[in-house]
This record gives C-alpha cells, structure tokens and sequence, in this order.
C-alpha cells in the first residue's frame, strides 16, 4: 500500500490525551545542558547559510563500540566470547587441557586464565581468532551471539545496547551524518551484526585488525584469517584508525575511557565546529559505575580534562532516561474473527520490512512484506465496515529526527485473504489538510479510522475515513471533517 | 528558487526535435552486448520481487583507478607526481645532487632513474610519501595536480578521466549502488580528488598505504606519515583490502590489469548474481594500445581467462563512444541588454554549486550560489517580460539514470540586483500535469517560459507561463495550455 504522510499514531483504540507527535528525536535524553549540547551542535551545522554550516559529505561522527554503544561490564564482550570459543574448539585441541591459559579456562577459572597478562590475552585471541576463513569467523560470531547471555542481566548481548546512544545514532544520520565506530575491539567481530543493532554497515566499522591473506583452496578463493596483529586500534591508533579507514577527520566523536582521547583530541582540535562527549559511567544502579580505577573502560584522563576541552560528559545517571535498548524488534500477535495476524519487523542488510503472517483465512495464508522506514510502533485490528473480516494496521515511526510517519494496513476479503488498504491522494485533500501544522494522530474509532492533527489557534482538526471496497482494492475515503 | 520537477530542457532558444529524455544514462557506451550486460546485471538486481534481487545495502561495486578509472600511460600518474615531488623538494635535499635514483630524476633521466628498479622506485616512493603531516602530503597532491599537464596531451591529470566510466559510476549510485575505487595507488594520493572527480568519497577509497603515526606537534595534533608499506593494494592484496575496509565482498567489480585478476576472481566467486568487467586498452588512436607485454598495466591472465569466467570484456576501441571526460566542469558567459552573466559549477566535498556571477548591474553584483544536484546542462538569458532587464536560467541534469531535472534561474530588477524566479505549486496545477508522461523539455520562446512534456496517446501538452512580479520576488505563472 502507499503509506501516506503522517507523524504520530495511536497504536491503541482510543485516543490519549498526549500526542507522541512532534516527535523528541532523543526521548531517552533528559532535558539538560547535556542534551542541548547535542542538539545546539546538530542544528548550527545542519543550518544552511550559517556560518558553522557543515556540507553533509563532511558530516562524519565516530563512535567507540565498548562502554559507549554497549555493556563493557563485567569484561569487554568480545571476552567472553573469546572464553566461549575455547570451549567450543576444545575438542579439536587436546592440547589445551594442559596448557596455559587455555586449561584455566576449560576448568571455568576465568580469574586464573588472565593471570598471565597481556601475553594469555594475546595467545587466547590469536588462537580463537585465526586459522579460519573470514566467513568461517563470522559464522562462529553471529552464532554466539544468537545464544549467549549476559551474566548479570541474563540478555543476549545484543540486547545490552545503550538506547539513549540508538536515538542518537539515527538522529545523526537522519541530519545527513554517516555514522562509523572506532573501537578497539576486534574489526572482524564487531561488522557480523552492527548494521543489524546499530544501523552501521561493515565499512563503516573501524577496529582491531588481525592478519588476512588470500588464497585458492581446492579452487575456492577464501580469505583466511593468520596470526599477527595488524592495527591496534585503541588511544593514539584511533586518529590512526579513523585516517586509514575514513580518510578525513570526524567533527563529532563519542567515546567514554582513555582509550577514546586522541580520538576526541584529534577530532575537537579541527578547524570549525567541532564536538567530543564522554559517557561517564556513574550508575551502579542501572548500570555499573566505573572510571579511574577499572580495568575495563578506564577513565582517568579524560575525566580530568574533558570538560576543560569543552567536551560534553555525559552523566549516564542523570542524562538518561533509560540505559538499554528496548524492543529492537517488534513481535506481535492480534486476533479478531477467528483470523490472527502475527506483525514482525525483520531488519537485513540495513533494510527493515514488516513481516504480516495470517493464519485462519480460509484460501491464501501467505507472509506478506512490505519494506519500511523506520520502526514500528504498533498495530491494530479491527472491523471498520462491520463486514466480519479484519483488518490490521501497522504504524511506523521513521528514523529519529523526522517528524511524519507512515503506516501500512490490509483487510481481509471474506476472511479468504488480504489485499491493501489504500488512502486517497493528498491533492485531493487540500482543503481538509489547510492549515496543517503536525502533531498528527492515527488511530480506528467506532468504525472510522481517524486522523487528528494541528492546524494552528490551538485548534485541531480531525479527518474520519471510511473503509471501501474500490474497485482496485480497498480504500479508505474521508468521511467527516471535525475541528475544535 | 524553488527547482521544479522536470525532465529534460533545452538550452537553446527553440526546440530541437528530439528530446534528450529518457536519457541514455550511458551514453558514451556503443551500444552492443557489453553495455548490454551491465544494464541487464543492474536491472535483474535491482527489480524488487527477482530471484536475483539485491538489497541496496549489499549493492558493493568496486572500481580499480589506474588504467580504469584515468588514464596509466605513459607511466602512473602517481609516478609523474613522485619526479616532479623530487624536484620540488630537492633545495631541502642537496645530497640528491649526487644519489641515486634522485640524480637521476634530476637531471630528467627518468630511464636511468627506473634502472634501479623496484627498490630505486620504492626509495623515491618513500623519500616523497612520508616525512610530512597527512595534510601537508593532502595539499602537495591537489596544488600539483591543479597545473601539472599529461605530456602527450597537455590535459590537466583529472581530465585525463574516462568518460565511460564515471557514466557507469553515475548509474550504479543511482541504482543503489555504494562505489568504492580499490587501487593499487597510494590511498592518501587519490583520497584529496576523487569526491570531486569521481564522486567518491575518501572513506570509499582503498589503496596501497605507508605508514602513519599520531603526535602532538607543540601541542597541536598530527598524523605523522613514516615510512614503510603497511598494505600493498595489488593481486592478492586487494581482496585483503576490500575485506579490510568494506567487510563484506562486492557484487560488481572493475579492472584492466593483472593486478585486478584476484579482485575479480572473489567477486565472482560468491553466491548470487556477480559481475566482472576489464576494460582492454586496444585503442592506440585515441588512447594507448597495450596488454601482455605492458610493464604498466600488464593485461595477460585476465585476457585469456576472462571470457571464461564469465567477465566482460570492454574494447575501448568498440564500446566506447567517448574516451577522455569532457566539459566536467560548466563554465559560461552570457550577455543581455548590458548585464553579463557568468553561469559556473563548483564542486567541492562532493557537492555541486552553481556560482551566477552577473556584471554590468548597477547595485549588486555579487556572486550568487545555489546548491545542484547534478550537471548544468545549459543556460540561457532572456527578457521574457520585455522590462529591459535580463532573466538568467541554469538547466540541470540529475545524476544518471533520473530521468527528472530542474533548472534555477534570477531575474534582474532593473537592472539593478538579481532576485530569483518562483515556480507556483505543481499542486494548484493538477489539471494542467494529468496524463504526465515524461519526456519533458524546457525553454524560453518568444516571451513564454514553455514546458512540453508527452501526456499518452503520442500528444503533447505545451504548458506557457508569463513572468510576474509577485509581491515576495519573481514568479512564473501559466498562461496558455496547447496540446497537439
């Protein structure tokens, strides 16, 4: 179906009285000189013909990935995957059941198996993170992290990603900024599924890189995955990192330990507008509190001279209003005359799309997709024209920063199978439309689906449509025209 | 002013008969089964619904430079800029008076200043390469690639560009496509012109790199270029690059040499619809002729076996309509009843601008600039209203392979300063667009702004508009409407 220009919708059957509309790009920011910061940034180099304009192909923000994007607590991710691994290779390796720090770790002794330092690190990266072909290593991560939790919060590890910094990276790119990590984590485990939670595709990842070469095997070319650290990408290898990868220098940069100050250094230390913040983590409650002292995040440094520099700190207690990411995926199962619908949003590739399976028609029950942009923010059913077949709206928000949304919706025919619901053109609206100043609203009322919005004096304005079958298919057509 | 929807237009002051709609986005390819096969690979992935559909995300194409993109003979470019680097930093050198291979090039014997092979070029590589701040190196390759002259052609190096090939670039991005250049060049020699020129930004760019180290100079940071290859971007180094800096393996790849066989051999090894292309240099008349033998582009493997793999091969000397680029840049003086108009694009950044530089008004004349999205196809000056005061319209072109345009234009107001020209509403003009077919043309006739655009039924609708002065500046409003 044609989703029609709209803002915010009511996923429920009656109207509240706030208006999700005029939508926060950054909800889960609490109002502050933090939050303004960033937004008093993104607005002067977004503003044409302001002196602090930046053209968007210079719109470059970096991100560092551990204790900026996600959890870097009890240890840095990539960790416990590296223990895991060893696990899972064991078998191929009787060796290890007597060799340091390999055998710590078999027997569960994390504590013991980092005994050796740096030195065991090394050996347990190279080992799990070489003589295997990229794709091989990729399989091996998206693996695990389809399975592996969390042992705090019990998780997946995808799931214990920052939702004020998920807001932040879509209103980045929604003002026509390309988004990258820096990290200094490992370049290859990272790309597997950062475009899946982030919205960062695999060249737009910089980390840690390991050795690569390229061969034939039995005729196959394969990239194989060798031994030997190739670019270290932590403190003075960021700047190093973001030249090699990005080619130019960012003119925001996010990061939260001393590992990201020459990356905030060298970006804030550019010509023009520029912008460096560091997420402090200073709530033991929701999260943990952590920063001169920790072995993982360390944020020493940076704490003493951020604020001098003019970079934002960030306090997570006080400037967020959540910490995880909540609901990535929409999942939902609604029922009405015997027929469900089950509304999934599936993301691949940077791409989302609404999956609608039905069950109970009686002829075509097949998936339906349609591509969307932006997130869903619910779905409903109902019986508008009262025919005894449903029918089923999805409503999407698009990416942070923009103010209309869109929905998609489908009736059934004779609970037989669906066909899309169309609107009317807007041009033939205009008179209805006239004045239109957003706060919009969707929602089906008492068998009318309603659309609400401003239209300035305070007043709103409230158009009822009516559902059709037209001759192409269904269609709603504007009913009644209400203001107060 | 508001640019409008539009096609095609003229730049002349009468219609042609033929329009240049439905534009050819390849118009410099001959047509035959090469640019048959890259349409037909572009319109199979591109078709939603296909088998062979590929999501926009996954739409990688990788572009080799030397001998692809530009121009490889005599020598590489880059080669040209190491001699003439010598020469201009030969007064900080003075023992180079009496060392090879630098004496050598001093003299002007660059025969005898290759003699010493691969480590006399890899000595002359780092002498010039490194030593110097990334953005030192950044302003020695653009101030010498802003006069230096091929020295067969006399042509600017960035004009020694293949016509052909920024088409198809054009064409891929406007279906989707991300284009990356993986060259066996120096990354940080092609990173400063390939947004201007190619449209390819930095972050886009793989290549051959040295080494590079962060400092603060005096408290200021820098990133230090030092000597030594960190990554060879050639053969079996270029796989490695792509997977280094893009992370997922191309759909599309281009080369013309040996140095590309790998490249192409793991692009077309992996799943789902592949393509690869090498353009063969066999046009000696109006380029190099040059294959096996070549100690520059060496094409010998690729030539026997490309075909087999499925490649295209690409006769300069038959597919190709036009070699060189020309006229990249607009660059048009225009006069009327004593005011004189210079129309120019400027590229920058990857954006485009058109810089209106009126003369001879007897307030202002400053420059005015506009952003563009595309190329100026033309532009005209008229006096439309008969107010002894010229109108200036700029025509452009979008980005291949969108069939709309638009056009910007001033008008003067007495002769005094330049104010821009208004569209009224498509939407208030419902009516006059019905039946909208394309195909659409521009031009000024006879005191009319005309829009001609096909409707169905093989007519076409001739829209006139009069020029007003409204009270917010200058508008266009319809005044006649003829179908024929």
């Amino acid at each position: 179906m044609k989703p029609f220009l709209a803002a915010a919708h009511l996923a429920a059957l009656s109207f509240t009285a706030t208006s999700a509309l005029a939508a926060d790009p950054l909800p889960s920011w609490n109002e502050g000189p933090v939050k303004q910061s960033i937004t008093a940034f993104v607005g002067k180099v977004t503003k044409e013909g302001s002196p602090d304009f930046v053209p968007p192909a210079e719109r470059i923000a970096t991100f560092d990935n551990d204790g900026c994007l996600w959890c870097e607590q009890p240890m840095y991710v990539q960790a416990f995957f590296v223990f895991d691994s060893i696990k899972r290779m064991a078998s191929q390796h009787p060796e290890w059941k007597d060799q340091e720090p390999f055998a710590s770790v078999l027997k569960g002794d994390m504590k013991a198996a980092l005994a050796g330092g740096e030195k065991a690190l090394v050996g347990m990266l190279m080992a799990t993170h070489s003589g295997m072909t990229t794709e091989e290593f990729e399989k091996s991560v998206t693996d695990w992290l389809d399975t592996a939790k969390h042992p705090k919060t019990g998780k997946l590890f995808t799931e214990m990603v920052y939702q004020p910094m998920l807001e932040l990276l879509a209103y980045l790119r929604a003002n026509g900024f390309k988004t990258f990590i820096v990290s200094g984590g490992g370049i290859e485990f990272m790309r597997p599924w950062t475009e899946k939670v982030y919205g960062i595709p695999p060249e737009q990842v910089v980390g840690s890189s390991g050795g690569l070469k390229y061969e034939l095997r039995d005729g196959t070319p394969v990239i194989e995955k060798v031994p030997g650290l190739v670019h270290n990408d932590d403190k003075e290898g960021k700047p190093v990192g973001i030249q090699r990868h990005i080619g130019r220098r960012p003119i925001m940069a996010f990061g939260n330990s001393d590992g990201d100050f020459q990356m905030l250094e060298w970006t804030t230390s550019g010509e023009g507008p520029r912008f460096g913040l560091i997420v402090h983590h200073d709530d033991a409650e929701r999260e943990w509190a952590y920063d001169r002292e920790s072995h993982v995040g360390r944020l020493d440094k940076g704490l003493d001279e951020g604020a001098k520099r003019g970079w934002t700190m960030v306090s997570m207690k006080e400037d967020w209003a959540t910490v995880y990411a909540t609901g990535q995926a929409f999942d939902e199962k609604l029922e009405l005359q015997g027929v469900t619908f089950r509304v999934q949003s599936v993301s691949s590739g940077g791409e989302s799309e609404v999956v609608l399976t039905p069950a109970g028609l009686t002829e075509v029950n097949e998936p339906i997709r349609a591509p969307i942009r932006g997130t869903i923010t619910g779905a409903e059913v109902s019986d508008m024209n009262a025919d005894g077949s449903p029918e089923v709206f999805v409503y999407v928000r698009p990416p942070g920063g923009e103010a209309r949304g869109a929905f998609h919706a489908w009736s059934a025919n004779r609970n037989k199978s669906l066909s899309e619901i169309y609107l009317p053109e807007l041009a033939a609206e205009d008179a209805a439309m006239e004045g239109y100043e957003g706060k919009e609203e969707y929602a089906v009322v008492e068998g009318s689906f309603i659309r609400r919005f401003r239209i300035g004096g305070g007043k709103t304005r409230q158009l009822q449509y009516k559902l059709h079958a037209g001759e192409a298919g269904w269609v709603l057509k504007l009913d009644r025209k209400v203001e107060y």
